[in-house]
């Protein structure tokens, strides 16, 4: 048995007000050739499909007609579950019917405790849900009042929702857990991830591997690098499909792919297979005057990719129209910074604020954004300002 | 053949901001059961399924249960289009995997054309459309650019759309059409409708009955009484299932429910089936004295209905707590006015304001809303403010 792992599509999704959805369907296009190619047996969607609760309507066309492609087109599987970002009730809506043509999708907790059965396998799908959530479930399944009330982050729920799943268990198969966590190494939990994970939304980021050991493989969505697997042999993020952040066009986050995860009685395998950026991320950080050089430009995707660009030693009061400048020679730019050598400065001096007088900060601070110290008369009024607050107290 | 006509269901609607949706589901209910005892073979719901084109999540979910009761525990075929409230891209979410059980869905004008065959009948589906949408359609379909320019008024259209329709008409069969207009007798568009039609919404109001005289049987959304059908054998509106509007408390417009096509080789039939509110709506138009009078609150459905409530006569300065104490009364108030006798003076001289000079008006309208003339000192005061303005030009 074969499947195609990806998550985190964040169909509408923006970056600074420019439109994903072009370079989405791209994506699409080879997720869907890469699935036919592999001949895999269904397409695992491991949540955040929608980017927000309420998508756009462009959005719900494009899903759409991409759901469309994969399982009335071409009659595969889909296994989905609904993401944090994704609106569960809404994202529910129709599910009967998509369950006809075996499109299995899970967006409320009280779904997930009927596992998807397959010659080899159990495959549990459990969506993104909070502790609350969790309380309101067991509160219905008559769980005591006292072990409902006990449940206060989402390792308090996870844990009574995994014993749940286990106590299903078929020993005669493969157990696979399709699910939407932030998912750490025991004890460590202070990875750089890439996602908008925040304690709130996850609860207590506290969701450990040790967890999920009686699975065999758990396909993960919600951080949008699979380098943030946090078991990397058996509980994997895919990754998102797609670049979301200016961040991600640093090299240690390139390589965005799907992965083909093959089950069989004796192994799991997983293989990665990437995806090619339809416009590729860019970010570039260098001097004015080297970003206006030819021969640094001309190394560069121009107009092919999109732009981060951050201008260092920047004087802002020697040119004019700078934006229009860089996108006449690089083409689009979803960000631009400047960095002054006055801010790289403060930077470095941060620390020795603490020892300063007020007036001295207000100087210091005027320094490292013009670029100028204070005149006398501005020094003065500083003074005199400082000097009347203190009267004040 | 059966067919249940419904339409305008308005999922989500709120009446002067209280929720419906109980009252929606109530109504639901009793169409379902309908259906049931009337062994019908579909259910038809002529448009306007939604009551906005981003619908809460409630309405969401509402409806996709009261679908699901309907054609996934009941295998009833679904016939339903898009009305002008809803918003046809977004319906269309899920359309193909509707089908699979007989949900037939069209919510786009390019999907009007093909009907569903029945053994004894073709059933055309053509949901609301604007002459916009007419032109983008038949512009892709290549209509030469003179004739596709030519298309100004939803009339243009509909001749050019029905033309389509009816070429596909099989002789064998009966010919029906479910739509979503404001269709009226020919050369007659002056009914009192209780739809919020607008002559935008449906372009010029001018689809009259002849348009539609090759069909057998038109099953209309958009208006909300039947008793708007434009033609009382062969073109009808079913009304909305629930009364959406303190007018329809009149009992012109009583009787809500659904109607029963009964399509025979021979002849097509339409019974009415009344649905029972679940909270009536009450409008009540009487004096303070008398509205607070056991004799005649005590003939109302105190507490059970929903009361629209006019106080005539009214004096505001002798009453405090107007709502309250009339809520405890009454129950649920869902509007509230008053018409003081100087507001019922007002309308009967307001077509002698012409002949009055600008400061009398001003009088007179101080005296209609506060029941007292003028103070000398106040005169003066209006009288001086129009010398001046007079002074200025």
């Amino acid at each position: 048995m074969k499947l195609l792992h990806t998550a985190d599509w964040h169909i509408g999704r923006t970056l600074n007000g420019y439109s994903l959805l072009d370079e989405q369907e791209a994506a699409f296009k080879q997720i869907l050739a890469i699935a036919l190619a592999e001949k895999v047996d269904g397409i695992v969607i491991a949540g955040d499909i929608y980017d927000r609760a309420v998508p756009s309507t462009d959005a719900v066309t494009s899903l759409d007609h991409m759901l469309q492609a994969i399982n009335i087109e071409h009659h595969l599987p889909i296994y989905a579950i609904a993401g944090n970002h994704d609106g569960a009730k809404r994202l529910n809506y129709g599910r009967e019917w998509l369950a006809y043509t075996n499109f299995h999708l899970n967006t409320l907790l009280a779904e997930a405790f009927t596992p998807i059965e397959t010659p080899e396998a159990q495959i549990f799908m459990l969506p993104f849900f909070d502790p609350i959530d969790a309380r309101v479930y067991y509160q219905q399944q008559g769980l005591p009042e006292k072990q409902v009330k006990a449940i206060h982050t989402i390792n308090d729920a996870m844990q009574l929702v995994l014993a749940d799943l286990t106590a299903q268990f078929d020993p005669t198969k493969r157990h696979l857990l399709i699910t939407h966590f932030t998912v750490t190494p025991k004890a460590d939990d202070d990875l750089e991830l890439t996602s908008e994970t925040t304690s709130k939304v996850g609860g207590l980021a506290t969701l450990t591997t040790d967890l999920f050991s009686d699975f065999d493989y758990v396909m993960l969505g919600h951080i949008h690098t699979r380098l943030a697997s946090p078991d990397p042999d058996r509980i994997r993020y895919s990754g998102s499909p797609v670049k979301f952040n200016v961040k991600e066009a640093n090299p240690k986050f390139h390589g965005k792919g799907v992965e083909i995860i093959t089950i069989t009685p004796d192994d799991i395998t997983h293989e990665f297979k990437p995806i090619q950026p339809k416009t590729d991320l860019v970010s570039l950080k260098a001097p004015w005057d080297t970003l206006l050089d030819p021969e640094f430009y001309q190394q560069q995707p121009l107009k092919q990719a999109w732009f981060a660009i951050t201008v260092q030693d920047f004087d802002r009061s020697k040119h004019l129209n700078v934006r229009a400048q860089l996108e006449q020679i690089y083409g689009t730019i979803v960000e631009l910074d400047y960095e002054t050598h006055h801010q790289a400065a403060m930077m470095n001096h941060a620390q020795a604020l603490d020892t300063l007088s007020p007036d001295a900060i207000v100087g210091q601070f005027f320094n490292d954004i013009t670029g100028q110290p204070l005149s006398k008369t501005q020094q003065q009024l500083v003074d005199q300002i400082f000097v009347n607050l203190r009267k004040e107290d």
